[in-house]
């Protein structure tokens, strides 16, 4: 057995998600425009990431973990906040941290989690 | 099959802890008091996990990661790293990093652990 | 059952590395000599994770997950990435996140990563 490798594209770096013993690993994703709004960010990276958990073969109600990196928590974690809790399902949220990061990411943040896959 | 999210305050943002397939996330954990001494916030962080560790039916001699950030590495490393090596249980230390975070953390640092479930 | 923790030198603060139904956790690797060129010390990080997977009983082709920090991500990332790409098994990419640490770490980079274990 190995762990299924979902990489389309053929990015040199990494793979877009991996699945492995009922677990799907999503990379760091990031807003594709970095001059949208907070809100108009949030949702365009939470977009990504309800798609790669498809290709994964899972969706938002089974996540378990996520880590978010801003580039100015103070400024925007509020902003963040508000379009992210409207996204979770209620009842199937997934731990996180939020930290920040030094380097200023081309967008505001980058959101890396993990899901469950249904047997 | 699903994964167990345990939020008993019915957080908005994330669940306390997620448990999934034999492995138990838990969230970033921030000292309660940000102006306690450094090894009391230290000690404050790691008996927020072991309460939640029990919650998700497991403890410390089971812990599998680690990701620590702190405010400030070069200055709190050494009196962190006192507390926590005493805390672990000798046979049974997870891996870990230890990163810092250029946002000012309400306290000294953060700390997010993974650990095993018993089956 | 318990996870099997792999800890040689015995080091006070965590285990080398920690595998558990089916994953291989490893800890934060750090380049031995910082004073080396980027591409030396990207290559000395990757070589002692290879060697900690192989305690830890799995390989690079494996990979699942990899989380990079670097001290300056605008200068250092290309070269990084020309050594990483070359390093991963082609069609077995791990996802990843790179963010910048404000800490100024000893080395350019530090490296975490999981891998599957073949059951």
């Amino acid at each position: 057995m190995t762990p299924t490798y979902i990489n389309p594209r053929d990015l040199p770096h990494r793979s877009d998600a991996v699945v492995w013993n009922g677990v799907a690993y999503l990379p760091g994703v990031m807003p594709r425009d970095g001059t949208a709004t907070l809100a108009e960010q949030t949702a365009d990276v939470l977009a990504q990431i309800d798609a790669l958990l498809a290709l994964a073969g899972t969706s938002k109600d089974m996540l378990l973990t996520a880590t978010i990196w801003m580039n100015n928590v103070k400024h925007d974690a509020a902003g963040f906040n508000a379009v992210w809790s409207a996204w979770l399902v209620p009842g199937r949220k997934p731990v996180r941290a939020c930290i920040e990061s030094s380097f200023q990411l081309p967008g505001l943040m980058e959101v890396m989690v993990t899901a469950a896959v249904p047997g």
